[in-house]
C-alpha cells in the first residue's frame, strides 16, 4: 500500500537484485525505515526481534532467508543449516515452518548449482501468492462493504471497527482484516475505521493507524474499552478482523480483546467478520476455548508503554505501581456462534464445521486421514 | 484506608480548621502528594483537573467547595456564584450535582453570618455520611464474597474482576466497588483482585493497584482486553464494579468498557454486580442508552501517556501516528438486564425498576411527583 504517496510491499528484493530489504516495524508508528538483509542470520534476526511480524511476512522473509543462504553456498550442510536457524526464530508461526519447508521441498531435489536461482523464484512466489490471496479476501469483502453502503444514502459514511493489525504490515500487502477496507476505499466507498489501540503491545494505535494515515483511509483510534459504546449508538456498520488460528468448527483465536468486541456486536446486531487466508484455518483443532493453548508474554509489555517525547525522543515509560503483579495473556478465542461469517480467499463462508469444510474439501479431507 | 502504613481518607480538614486537604490523584501510581485548597476556585480547578475523581468524592469536594466560599462571603450572591461554578465542573457525576443542591437547601434559609458553620458542618457530615454508607456496601458485598469462599475449598483464592476506580480513592473512604473487597480480604478471606487497566486515563493501573497495593490486597493488573479470556477459563468468580450513575430501572453508567466486562460475564456465567451508594440512582433517567449523555474527553488522553522513566522522571510520551484522529468516550451503559444485583447501603438488590423503588421509596416517590 501507500506510504509518503510510493507504493511499497513489506518486503521486496533490493536494486542490487539479491539483497532483501524489510520495513523496520519496531520503529513504527513515529519513524518510517528500511533495513536491508544480505545474510540468512540477518533474516533470523529480523524475525526473532519483530523488524518483521505477522504469520504471512514471517513465512516470506525465512523463504527468502534460504535464498540468502543459498547465494553463499548451495551445499546440503547450507540447507539444513539455515532452515534451522530460520526455523527456531519464532516457533509458534505456523506459516514460519510451512514457508520454509515448501523451500525445502523445492531445493533439496536440485544440484547445488541450480538452487540459488530456484530459491529466489520460489521465494517471490510465496510473496506473490500472499498478495493474491489477500486481493482475494480484499474482493469478498469488499461485497460485503459495498450492500452495507447500498443500503446506506449515497455518500453515507460506512464505519467498520477492526481490532489489532491484520494490516498489510503483517502481509506483504493489502493485508487480511484491511484488504476489504483498502478495496472498498480505493473504489471510492467512504469507509471510516474505528480502530483499537489494542493493548497492550498498541499495534492498532502504533501499525494500523500508521497503514490507514499513509494509505488516505479516514479513521479514528479508540481505546479498546470504547467499541461496546459505539456498536449500541449506531457507529459502527459492521466489524472486521484477523485470525492467528481459526478452528475446523469456527472458532476464531485472535489477538486478546477480540471477544469482547464479538460479544458486543453479537448484542447490538452488528455483522462480525474474520478475514483469513485459508492457512490459518487449523483442521486439527475443534472447540478453540478448549483447546488452543494461550502465549503469555512478559509482563513488561503491560507495565511500560513506548512512546515519543514531545521533543522527539523515544522513550518508555512505567505505568503500574512498582509492585504490583501484571498479567498478559496474548491471545483470546471467539465462539463460531459469534462470528457472522470468515472472509477468505474463496469467499465468504459461514463459521461452521460444514461449511468450512465445504469450501475446504482438500484440507478437510486430509485432517480426517 | 493504608497508606505506607498510615490511615487516610481522601478528603479532611487541615489543620488550620478551615483549609481542605485533598490527594493529589493525577500524580497516581509514582507519587503521593497532598493539595490544600483555599478557595472556591481551587475546589473547582481540583473537580474538573481530575486532582479528586470519582462521583462520591466529587461531591464532597463540592460541598467543601461552597463551605470555602461561605468562610470569604455568605451573601446570596456568592452562594449562587459557587454553585454556579461548582455545579460545571463535571457533566455527567450526579452526586456534584445532588451534593450542590443538598448544601444550597440547608444554607439558602439561613442568615448570610450563619452559613460559613453551616456550610463546614453539612460539607463534614455528608463526607462522614459517605464512609457510612461504604461501610454498609462493604458488609453487604462481603456477604456475597463470604458465599462463595464457602462454595469453594477452604483457602481457594476468590477472584474478583474490577474496572476503573470505584476505590477508597474515589469516595471519602472505602470505596464502592473496593468496600466489599476491603472488608473481605480484612476479614481474612482470600480474595485477589484482577485490576482492569482502564484505558485511557489508566485509572486501574494507576489507582487501584495503588489502592490495593498499599492496603495489602493480592492483585493483578491486567489490559482491559484481558478479562473476557479469563471468564471464559474460569479466572473470575465475580465482578464488582462501581457506577456513576444508575437509572430506575438498573441502567449502569460507568467507565467506558464496563459494558463489555458485563457481557463476557452474562456469556459465562459469573455474577456481574455494581457497588452503589443510592445518591447515585437517578430516579429521572429510565433508559440509560438512550437517555443519559456521555461526556467525551480531550484526545491527548488516548494519544498520549505518562508514566515513570527508568531513571525516575516523569515523562509524558505520544503513542498514536501524528495526524491520526483519535475518539475518547468517557462512560458507557450497561443495560439491567446484564446486572445480577446492585449493592447499597440498603442491601444487595435487583437492578430492575420495581426492586429499586422498594429498596428505596421515598426517592422513588419524590421523582413520581
Amino acid at each position: 500500500m501507500n506510504v509518503n504517496g510510493r507504493h511499497y510491499r513489506t518486503i521486496w528484493l533490493n536494486e542490487d537484485g539479491w539483497a532483501v530489504d524489510i520495513i523496520d516495524q519496531t520503529r513504527f508508528p513515529h519513524l518510517f525505515e528500511t533495513v536491508t538483509l544480505r545474510t540468512p542470520e540477518e533474516a533470523a534476526v529480523a524475525i526473532k526481534d519483530m523488524l518483521v511480524r505477522g504469520a504471512p511476512l514471517i513465512g516470506v522473509t525465512a523463504a527468502y532467508g534460504l535464498a540468502l543462504a543459498m547465494r553463499q553456498d548451495g551445499s546440503d550442510d547450507a540447507l539444513k543449516g539455515a532452515y534451522d536457524l530460520l526455523v527456531k526464530t519464532r516457533p509458534t508461526a505456523i506459516n514460519l515452518k510451512w514457508a520454509l519447508d515448501e523451500m525445502m521441498r523445492v531445493l533439496k531435489p536440485l544440484a547445488p548449482g541450480e538452487r540459488r536461482a530456484a530459491a529466489y523464484a520460489r521465494a517471490a512466489q510465496i510473496a506473490d501468492e500472499d498478495v493474491a490471496i489477500n486481493q482475494a479476501i480484499g474482493r469478498n469483502g469488499h461485497g460485503i462493504i459495498a450492500r452495507i453502503a447500498a443500503a446506506k444514502k449515497p455518500g453515507e459514511t460506512i464505519n467498520v471497527l477492526t481490532h489489532c493489525n491484520a494490516g498489510w504490515l503483517a502481509t506483504v500487502d493489502w493485508g487480511t482484516a484491511t484488504a476489504p477496507i483498502y478495496t472498498a476505499h480505493d473504489a471510492g466507498l467512504p469507509v471510516h475505521v474505528w480502530v483499537d489501540e489494542t493493548r497492550p503491545r498498541n499495534q492498532g494505535a502504533s501499525l494500523t493507524a500508521w497503514e490507514l494515515l499513509h494509505h488516505g483511509v479516514p479513521h479514528t483510534v479508540i481505546p479498546d474499552n470504547t467499541g461496546g459504546h459505539l456498536m449500541q449508538h449506531g457507529m459502527v456498520d459492521l466489524v472486521i478482523v484477523g485470525t492467528d488460528r481459526t478452528t475446523a468448527q469456527g472458532d476464531v483465536c485472535n489477538k486478546i480483546g477480540t471477544y469482547l468486541k464479538a460479544l458486543a456486536a453479537h448484542d447490538n446486531g452488528v455483522p462480525f467478520y474474520v478475514a483469513l487466508p485459508s492457512p490459518t484455518i487449523d483442521f486439527e483443532v475443534v472447540d478453540g476455548v478448549k483447546e488452543i493453548p494461550i502465549e503469555q508474554r512478559g509482563g513488561h509489555e503491560v507495565s511500560h508503554m513506548t512512546g515519543r517525547t514531545e521533543d522527539g525522543r523515544i522513550e518508555t515509560v512505567e505505568i503500574t505501581p512498582r509492585g504490583s503483579r501484571v498479567a498478559n495473556y496474548a491471545f483470546d478465542v471467539t465462539p463460531a456462534r459469534y462470528v457472522t461469517g470468515l472472509i477468505t480467499e474463496r469467499g465468504v463462508i459461514a463459521a461452521n464445521r460444514a461449511a468450512i469444510a465445504a469450501a475446504f474439501p482438500e484440507r478437510a479431507l486430509q485432517a480426517a486421514q
